[in-house]
């Protein structure tokens, strides 16, 4: 999500809902409020409830158990601690409450209601088809940073997020972050807590609703807050404990946090799940469904009201203008030469940091074998090592995103696999992050399977809105690391350790959704469609072929997803057969993209799919490449084959 | 890897190199010799590190430092405290040794070397093409149970084979973990130190190697080894801190583990990266490649030795036995009822626990969702709750069926995603386990896009050698519960929240790799192929158009990978066009499966692809398949379109 890029208001609010109330009219309604502040705090603590429970009874599902238990948290925070602009949600002022237990959307809902930023009418059409008010919480809000709801990944990110207060806006503002106690299971929240306590993240805040109940039932700890406890504070973070209900207690706890400036905080509330409403206060099996008497629930709870809350508004910043960029001057590779494609990325997006401050690089201790390395030598100040915590590297690449920066976040191909439901996640939240997986494939050679990329392709394929690019030489993956950066979504970039042939020359294009043709001729009578290492495998099968008076079409198909459809259409038509060929699993990768785009059509060409199909063991890379069936040899062999088949009469049901 | 299954001497050794030295012959070299143990120790720990230079530096690549850090606490360990039959390796008494830093296998190898299980000559044969000593161990070697390399999985392994050893084998065999430091970094160890921890796993001792430098520099605590201490202490460990060179310490620490009745152990050794060499001991910059002087190196460390360990004998077990297992009596539904399949699983995978004693089931604090929970009520004591941590989870099953049960891990189908990484290891380890993914698609409503399978079927087919199954009915559901634990391998079954009519009788067989024709005519001009819920859209459509006159075949493609490709290319040569309909992204999923039928074969029908491709938000399923294109009305209008083009001229380029 660009900043700024948000209306003031929220997207696909149905017709006939209105916007809430204006500012204004909130603060003279808090004016005229005549209760104490603590009687004030714990009614707006029973509005939440009550209207967590209407929402989640009009909609028929959702989790009200589960909001009632943080309903005093959320309601002393909002009222005397977050500062946010519900106005302009791109203010770079504005706090960041990241609901990291999505699934009590029905409390953040109340909560805005209660801030004036959707009505009733709209809160009532909580999960409904068309209603921004989703199951669990997405930025089709434009209140709402990143989706949430995948538990464990609120934190994470919201580290992210505290970073770039930290160490690149240098704002004041804040991140709260409330999370579930079943939620702390997660090894990604034990990566956060590290990542955190030895930034000294003091900008953050976590705040843990301990409610004692899991989805089937009771949590690990209990109420053993101090279980607890003695975890964060040994990841060096400072802890509060409270009851989660006394809104005197938390607002002492939000109070300390803020004024602690060298550790994040937890705040550790002991809550109850349900509170306020006997029938489901702590008891298990009231988990994600709606209440079962909800009127009485409601009048149980002292009735429906309408407190709103006068949010702070931040005082400090603006809105936020995307920094602007100069032209970029990436590195060149002579024709003829040889250079790893992992290199010509780290020099690129050295390059780019040089032409666009609002590049940042994110490594998982591996740059110098991605060659990230390139960008700290420049930029040491935009450079964030994560250390072997790929789950935390994503997030964090999330939470920059977030605040407007644009990360570039580098590892070895297989080791995104660790990191893949932050994939999938930030296509939920609409992210706009740049992936690079080193690595590629059996071409790695002697360190084995474990290191090899295999699976990437089809795993980053099958993210929403995103893109797959696999150069074959130095300066297309200079170009395409720099033009990763134009496109909305999940970008990946799938480089390799060895070194290839320079093929392209520097002022070549290359687009996403682009290919070239590198071995072309009238009398083509079948294409090989290659990407990365294999590329250069069809070319010396081209050659050899040619050699016997045998035309063969070759293609890079550089961008894999979206994959140019109409130039290999167009070589379908001319050649009338395709022989595609790659460095990875059968199933997902370029193999399936090509003949994706032969489905939904009238004519297809006969195809040939070659792909790494064994386990591969250790071997140099022309070995592996040998015996996985992807080399020049193997690209001969099909060719031939696929030329051969006209001439025998067809199998009975082939 | 089923018990018994493994030879007793390592396999794809090349030709000409010898099996090592028979036990006798060990325990003979060792009563000559006359050394005191601690030097012989420390001797062994500088003929280990010779080796691992040696092997390195005749492979030209690998990890010779990161070998030399822990040399002697492996020589120390496999000296006086291992209990390891090398000549039985499926002995049901043997220790485990786990070696997560899976880099430093020229470690591993030297001291498999000295325990006389593989010669000189195999040795230097580390990382060449053919050999089973890969550059990071693999169970190509009977020994290794199961791959490392992707850093923080042994761990979690590791706990998940200590779990079988206290709670399930009950026999007194201990797991031992060799860990790195930079590893340490990884959520999944502190998901692995949060459950050994809890669940008292004494039998378990992680021997964290704090060598102080990682791949790219120093590590984020470097020396600091009560950083280390206070983290797993936190979480209900019990640790020692040790000189990782001084023998005695090393050797009192292990003792220490093994007196240890209540908590799993962390032996934390301050070693010295590269240890013994001068010019590359506690230098940056060394790591992960050969030694440039070896020679020189191999003198500084006193030559080359043929010291033997003579490793004791587990003191009890046998070779094991697979526990045999009576006929399963599966739940059965009739015809014309309805029910989701995701209870159709927990109700056979409750049944399978009956007939199988060797059945186990994981869950990750969903069981009420996925249904696992009628398991835990007929068998408690085969139920394992690892809470919200699915790393944790997939890496328990490993470690268990590393001791021959037969485990079924249950989440939703999204938050596999979470584990990806240790599905993908699970292949490279030929684990045998069973995955479960409920809550497929956006047939599951209101929740929302964060909690719907949407890219698991793109994801568990490019895993290698797993089985991808979609049952539509609750039957079928049921069959192939239990013919996914006669699967060697990765088996996924993916189940569906809401109910579906239950269309085949109790008696219907259903094959990994097969599909069943629902709708078929002599006059078929079109089929539907479809898995899951749409099959149940397909039957809609058909019958629709069948009122029409138009003819349309459908086949329940249950089984995705291996799909029936026999049955499609009948169908395809019938028919003429296929209709592919899905519940998932298009890419990777069905329709992929499908279309690559007709990859490499010489007719290829004209196809249509329906699957997800915006972005859901909260709906009903019903409306959910409306917006997604992939109800009847959409498949109804695709047989309409497909029949309708023919008649169409070709438009240019298509």
């Amino acid at each position: 999500m660009r900043p700024g890029s948000r209306p003031r208001r929220m997207r696909g609010t149905s017709a006939g809902s209105g916007p809430g109330l204006p500012f204004a009219a909130l603060c003279h309604m808090r004016r005229k409020n005549t209760m104490t502040d603590r009687q004030r705090l714990k009614e707006l603590g029973q509005q939440l409830r009550v209207d967590a429970v209407r929402a989640a009874d009009a909609a028929g599902s959702g989790h009200p158990t589960s909001s009632m238990s943080a309903a005093d948290l959320m309601a002393v925070l909002a009222s005397d601690h977050l500062r946010y602009d519900f106005d302009e949600p791109s203010h770079s002022g504005n706090d960041h409450l990241i609901l990291s237990k999505g699934h009590a959307s029905p409390l953040l809902y109340a909560l805005y209601k209660a801030c004036g930023a959707i009505s009733d009418e709209e809160l009532l059409r909580y999960r409904k088809l068309g209603s921004p008010l989703e199951g669990h919480p997405t930025p089709r809000l434009p209140w709402v940073d990143v989706a949430t709801g995948s538990l464990g990944q609120g934190l994470p990110i919201g580290a992210g997020v505290a970073l770039a207060g930290a160490s690149l806006d240098r704002l004041p503002y804040r991140v709260w972050v409330l999370c579930g106690d079943s939620e702390l299971a997660e090894g990604s929240v034990w990566e956060a807590m590290e990542y955190a306590g030895q930034a000294g993240l003091a900008n953050l805040t976590a705040v843990l609703d301990i409610n004692r109940l899991g989805q089937r039932g009771p949590t690990r700890h209990g109420w053993d807050l101090d279980a607890y406890r003695r975890r964060v504070e040994a990841f060096g973070w400072h802890t509060v404990e409270v009851d989660g209900h006394d809104v005197d207690e938390i607002d002492a706890a939000y109070r300390r946090a803020r004024e602690e400036a060298e550790r994040p905080t937890a705040i550790i509330a002991r809550t109850v799940k349900g509170a306020g409403v006997s029938a489901v206060a702590d008891q298990e099996g009231a988990h994600g469904k709606p209440l079962a008497d909800a009127e009485r629930a409601v009048s149980e709870l002292g009735g429906r009201r309408d407190l709103r809350i006068d949010v702070a508004l931040p005082d400090s910043g603006g809105v936020r203008q995307r920094p602007g960029g100069s032209r970029v001057d990436l590195p060149t590779y002579a024709v003829g030469g040889e250079e790893a494609t992992r290199d010509a990325f780290g020099r690129a997006v050295a390059a780019l940091g040089d032409a666009r401050p609002d590049t940042v690089v994110l490594d998982g201790e591996v740059a110098d074998s991605t060659r990230a390395k390139f960008f700290v030598d420049q930029h040491p100040d935009r450079f964030f090592e994560f250390y072997i915590a790929e789950q935390q590297m994503i997030a964090a690449a999330v939470g920059l995103q977030v605040r407007g920066w644009t990360p570039y976040a580098a590892t070895f191909a297989a080791f995104l696999a660790r990191a893949y439901d932050f994939v999938r996640m930030a296509a939920v939240s609409r992210a706009d992050i740049n992936l690079v997986g080193s690595h590629a494939g059996v071409s790695i050679g002697e360190d084995g399977p474990s290191q090899m990329g295999l699976e990437d392709i089809a795993a980053l394929r099958a993210v929403h809105n995103s893109v797959v690019l696999h150069p074959c030489d130095a300066n297309s993956a200079a170009r395409l690391t720099a033009g990763m950066a134009e496109h909305d979504g999940v970008s990946y970039l799938r480089t390799l350790r060895g070194k290839t042939p320079v093929v392209y020359g520097p002022d070549e294009g290359f687009e996403i959704g682009g290919s070239k043709v590198l071995r072309s001729s009238a009398s083509d009578r079948v294409t090989v469609v290659a990407a990365g290492a294999t590329v250069h495998e069809a070319l010396a099968a081209a050659d050899a072929l040619a050699g016997e008076g045998i035309g063969v079409r070759v293609i890079d198909a550089y961008s894999i997803k979206p994959v140019d459809a109409p130039r290999l259409r167009a070589a379908a038509e001319e050649t009338g057969r395709i022989v595609t060929v790659e460095d990875h699993w059968p199933e997902g990768g370029l193999g399936d993209a090509v003949l994706d785009v032969f489905a939904d059509t009238r004519s297809t060409p006969r195809t040939m799919k070659l792909a790494v199909t064994g386990m591969p063991g250790s071997a140099t890379p022309e070995e592996q490449r040998r015996e996985a069936g992807i080399d020049a040899g193997a690209v001969e062999a099909a060719v031939r084959g696929i030329l051969r088949q006209e001439h025998e009469p067809a199998a009975a049901g082939s």
